[in-house]
């Protein structure tokens, strides 16, 4: 993307992490060899895609006459960020997105909501949540102890509660500025939020009680805290809207309702979202989204709601392959049959044989060389191939092929003509 | 990747289009301030994957133990050149490739030619030719010409044969520094390879009879040109053998050996493929390959041998859209059935309707906010929706729904229990 289309969109650890482009040609290196270059950015004119909601944004505001009213659609590519590598956090990464461009109806949060919990459900999940808040309700919050210029950072320190703990983001908060008094506010309103998050996990209920349970606690201790904030009361009102929806779709007892959830990004303007999983084998995210309003408006002349929510791919992949639940089909082995060569003379037969045995639907491999018959064996049992198919000379004499189960060790003799699918299947 | 992994692989051409990540963080900063960077090569250490073959050889030489003798794999992922762009050419696109790994034998240059003609014969392809040629061939002819250190960049000349023709490549020879003599000497043997290809296809031959025509008084013709040049003559035997594999593929009456063929990439060291379409509406290659014996060991200790082939895919996207070659169950609408929304309060029920259709397999899209039934019938028609299930005030009243085709225009109040799939089909 240009890097004008990326800057000044995720907020400031983005525009940090952005992998950005050398600037191309002759002119750059002149300029360099002349020592007039003092500033990064007039080295630079592309960068990596962040993610993928930016550059939608930007195609939507282009190309907004050509799109439908209401513009939905799904994505998989890959985005870059410079960040320190961890598991299943890479420089390069692939984001499956989902958006729904258009309406400002709540309806879109529930309908992305219950996308994604199927996705997951589908794919094998069963202890996953979508914590869930809203910008405003946040803002209404920070209102009352953070001054504006100092609430976007302020969001981005909240957003790693996570990994730092409440005496972490209080230490932060103190380090960039924010009164003692302020911060030690915030510090005890998340201590009582995961005071009374243990308190719902309590008791003999089921998971879906205890997260209507906490859910109920949540919006009452909220109701209070944001009953003289119109835009608070908004965001409230949303996050209900949301829930009976999502309830219709069936997904509520996914749904958590979580006023620390912050999200790094600076784009989102209303409702949040992030998936987590409660097993306790991966404590980041595994999918977030959100609301941004703002965003198409800043691409173009005209404000176009939007709703978006994205699933890191890798870090599914990663849980999957180590809970083992990759389907067993899914796991195969790279053929079904292995054909042997005899010598180069007869490979030209060999390939001929692999190509009718494809013609029966069968994924074929040949051996890529003249070799040993030995070794062709001990190549199929290494990459775990069932079937030889043995091709030698006597085979070729006789028009027939000996089928040999790598498993069982038995073989046996098949004329050419007669060969079939049944032959390589125990 | 690494900036080095790349650097000098593809040929001066591939170093000046590689588009190079800046370095990040405060040192290159202070360094900028202080004039102290006078070359471009102190910006940068990484850069954007030019090709999937070179970063498949660095994985190779790596974990050389991890594989089995023999690799094959696939891979789709976006590369990036920093090319002027153009119809078919974009600086980000996707490389379809497949690679075979650990074999000398050209029973691996057939089998990709033949998994490549399959593929493009699935997609519906019928009018492309595989040329082929052979590293050794070109520089058994260059050897009588041109100085070896020149090689390299007359290469890079001929691969462009197609573009300039035979009077650029004269042109482009002699401003390197080639002798006219020698220029000469090259351009005369591509206008008379134009000339007998031409003649190739005069008369009333099939296809096929044509493509053999001119393979034999190629043959011919190269024979005596490397007659005198043992690894000339390697390559033509080399010739042979895959297109004798290829005969037992069935896929002989599709390569066309052309010795004008060059391939820009400087890490090949065999046998070379183009895939060209012979119809006329696209003059670049849809695909391109070849063996590269020397890459691996440029990152390792051990020299492996290793053949590969890439499609294009945008390219073969614009030819499939230009065409009408898209298979009509691909070119779908956005859903089978739109459920509208009455108002606010009934949404929900909305996209409960929604939910139990898509339990009956259907594709449902919610319009995304409560609106005039018009506009909602209005959308429908717009992104090309045939049902619409209308769930109104009455219709919630009484446990029905409105089914509404919008071609015909026909409606029909179905209960809510007995929806199927039956009713969105005509």
């Amino acid at each position: 993307e240009n890097l004008s289309t990326l800057t000044n969109k995720y907020g400031e650890e983005g525009d940090q992490l952005m992998f950005k482009i050398l600037k191309r040609g002759e002119k750059l290196a002149k300029e360099l060899e002349e020592g007039k270059i003092k500033n990064e950015n007039e080295l630079t004119d592309l960068a990596l895609r962040y993610d993928l909601t930016v550059p939608l944004a930007r195609v939507v505001a282009n190309y907004k006459n050509d799109l439908p009213k209401f513009f939905k659609r799904y994505q998989i590519q890959p985005v870059w960020r410079a960040d320190r590598p961890a598991r299943g956090r890479y420089r390069e990464f692939y984001q499956c997105d989902v958006d729904a461009i258009g309406s400002n109806s709540m309806i879109v949060e529930a309908e992305l909501c219950s996308a994604v919990s199927e996705i997951l459900e589908r794919l094998g999940f069963e202890d996953f949540e979508i914590k869930l808040n809203h910008r405003q309700i946040l803002q209404s919050i920070l209102d009352k102890k953070i001054r504006p210029e100092k609430q976007k950072e302020v969001i981005t320190i909240i957003d790693k509660l996570d990994k730092i703990k409440v005496e972490g983001v209080l230490s932060n908060l103190i380090e960039i500025g924010v009164s003692e008094e302020s911060a030690k506010s915030l510090a005890y309103l998340f201590t009582k939020l995961e005071e009374l998050y243990k308190e719902a996990q309590e008791g003999y209920l089921s998971r879906k009680e205890k997260l209507e349970h906490w859910n109920s606690a949540l919006v009452e201790l909220v109701t209070k805290k944001v009953e003289s904030h119109d835009q608070g009361k908004v965001g409230l009102q949303q996050i209900r809207q949301i829930r009976e929806y999502a309830f219709k779709h069936s997904v509520t007892d996914r749904i958590r309702f979580d006023v620390s959830l912050a999200r790094g990004l600076s784009y989102y303007t209303g409702a949040i979202f992030e998936v987590v999983l409660t097993n306790g084998d991966f404590s980041g995210s595994i999918a977030g989204g959100g609301r941004y309003d703002g965003l198409i408006g800043m691409f173009g002349k005209e404000e176009i709601p939007a709703v978006g929510f994205s699933l890191g791919l890798e870090r599914i992949l990663l849980i999957m392959e180590e809970r083992g639940m990759f389907p067993d089909d899914l796991t195969t082995n790279a053929a079904d049959v292995l054909v042997t060569v005899w010598n180069e003379e007869s490979a030209g037969e060999s390939l001929k044989l692999a190509n009718e045995l494809r013609q029966k639907d069968l994924r074929v491999m040949v051996y890529p060389q003249a070799d040993k018959l030995g070794k062709q064996f001990k190549y199929a049992d290494q990459i775990d191939v069932e079937y030889v198919c043995v091709l030698g000379e006597s085979e070729l004499a006789e028009n027939t092929v000996q089928v040999k189960n790598m498993k069982t060790g038995e073989q046996e003799n098949v004329g050419r003509d007669k060969l079939s699918k049944e032959h390589f299947s125990s």
